[in-house]
């Protein structure tokens, strides 16, 4: 049984982007699974854009990590020993461990889930594109953007974990997918691997242009996961009765100065609705999704790239990597 | 039967606020009806915030107004003559038949509808709390809004003539509602007169700490009539699942630099439903509608008030009057 736990804790609240030095890297000692506990050595831990939420003291949907605690995040990983009837040694579970190599957790905690593995579905999957930013996808299209055949679907941030699949969800519904992406070799991805219709750089002096030659009928969803004066340029040619699943805000996490969108009447004259959501609240669309995401993903009608960093020491810097859009799909860390 | 008629037509394409002489009044021939045509006499006319965007040469959810011609604007009257086999001479109408005296129509066309005249309800309440001020307050509120009894429902340009029926519409459900008017005269005749809970003054220094006092539950449901600062202020202060029926943007209409608003985060982490809607889009809902709020007008359940200019010449002016809040409650022009 180990004895001891390597953990990254939050130091120091961020200011703007995230440094190194406001996560510490410590070990710490570990118990014994008690009675109803179990303890589980995470395999991949997901590093995912809402984490840079957490570290802020402010109101949102989930408390903030507190100073010197572990920082939140989902796992993977196998449970090393049981004192609860529900698991036994060897079983895969996935659930918010947080960024540490073991967990000692209640065996009957929220989110605990055992996994069954499935041919063709790696493990690393359920903390992409059949975990939490797969069912994101699939909630936050499906249900807030209705997409029907043959509508053009534009997606924010196409090459990470929840605007791949996003994409891929718009075509096996009929609908022409357009990413947006930043750089030549995110959108070549987006394009030929994930099989979007087209893809324009974010970065590229034409976006406008660019936007507009890849939507000639307009947009008909927008899955935003973006913000700033992208969603300006968006919202520009946006169609009557769009939808606008608001899933993240990724250029405006580490910003000190939000971005002001000055294009708010077209939300109005085009009676778009705009949906902010968070996957969790939506617990009830788990299985469907998840069952449905696994069996795409074993049939290879969904892929996904990872970019996978090595060690829980990398995780600070992979998860400021992530922050940049230096990640191509699912950031991890294999543990 | 008269030979002339007096009409305003839209001279130039304001730039920012309009002017008097963006508009010019004339006086025309007037033909008498042909086979299958009414003539009428209006007597009152609308004048509405949405018409600023009409006179604009940009794509919107109703074609511009084209230079030379009269301006679009709702009106109530009697029928003087008629060559159609369901009007009579002496029948009231309601319909868009714009700044103008007389109109000679297709008895057949459609938005042209006979008033049956009924007890306690006066003839310029149709284009008032009855007509399309009210059925979008009532289509806005109750189909997007969707406000429970105990919610708190923040109405924007309050004392106007969408706003005011909001409020009472949203007290008639059980709401706490808290109106947000331009002037002490304006907040006072909000709570005074129309039973609002409070009414706070967008005018004042102190406008954030007003807001947060008469908000101690935070704010369920704003019904966006004016956009701007006031927005991101009310953003503030938005509650989880909250929903923001975007029916109007006052503050922007003649603004050459439109505000960007920057706290769009609030709308991703408090998961609000903001969706833009124009009452002409829900023809099927103007039957109910117009119907109970005829009721409640009868019983006094619904009041208003009503800023009335004597003479279609005077159109122009109290149009620009309405844009920035000279009126209190509906602003008609008596013909």
């Amino acid at each position: 049984m180990p004895t001891t736990n390597k953990q990254v804790l939050l130091a120091r609240r961020p200011y703007g982007e995230p440094k190194e030095d406001d996560f510490s890297v410590v070990d710490t000692a570990l118990d014994d699974p008690r009675e109803g506990q179990i303890l589980v050595r995470n395999r991949f831990l997901s590093l995912d854009p809402y984490m840079r939420g957490r570290m802020n003291d402010a109101k949102s949907y989930a408390a903030p990590v507190a100073l010197g605690d572990v920082m939140v995040g989902g796992t993977v990983g196998e449970v090393v020993a049981s004192k609860h009837p529900r698991f036994r040694q060897g079983d895969v579970v996935t659930g918010a461990l947080g960024w540490q190599e073991h967990a000692l957790v209640e065996g009957a905690s929220a989110g605990l889930v055992k996994i069954k593995e499935r041919p063709g579905v790696p493990l690393s999957a359920y903390l992409g594109a059949v975990g939490m930013p797969g069912v994101t996808a699939y909630h936050g299209l499906f249900d807030i953007g209705t997409p029907k055949p043959g509508e053009t679907v534009v997606v924010g941030a196409a090459a990470g974990a929840v605007g791949s699949v996003v994409g891929q969800l718009a075509k096996l519904t009929g609908c022409r997918a357009i990413g947006i992406a930043g750089g030549a070799e995110k959108c070549a991805h987006v394009v030929k691997d994930l099989g979007f219709d087209a893809c324009v750089d974010h970065r590229s002096a034409t976006l406008k242009d660019d936007l507009a030659a890849a939507t000639p009928a307009g947009i008909d969803v927008y899955f935003e996961n973006v913000g700033g004066p992208l969603l300006d340029l968006v919202l520009g040619r946006i169609n009557p009765f769009a939808r606008i699943p608001l899933c993240g805000l990724v250029s405006q996490y580490s910003e000190t100065q939000p971005y002001g969108v000055k294009n708010v009447v077209s939300l109005l004259t085009n009676r778009v609705r705009l949906q902010g959501f968070v996957v969790s609240d939506r617990m009830d669309r788990w299985p469907e999704a998840q069952q449905r995401l696994a069996g795409w993903v074993a049939e290879k009608k969904i892929v996904f790239r990872e970019t996978v960093a090595e060690g829980l020491a990398s995780a600070p810097r992979a998860f400021i990597g992530m922050l940049r859009g230096e990640n191509l799909g699912k950031q991890l860390v294999r543990l």
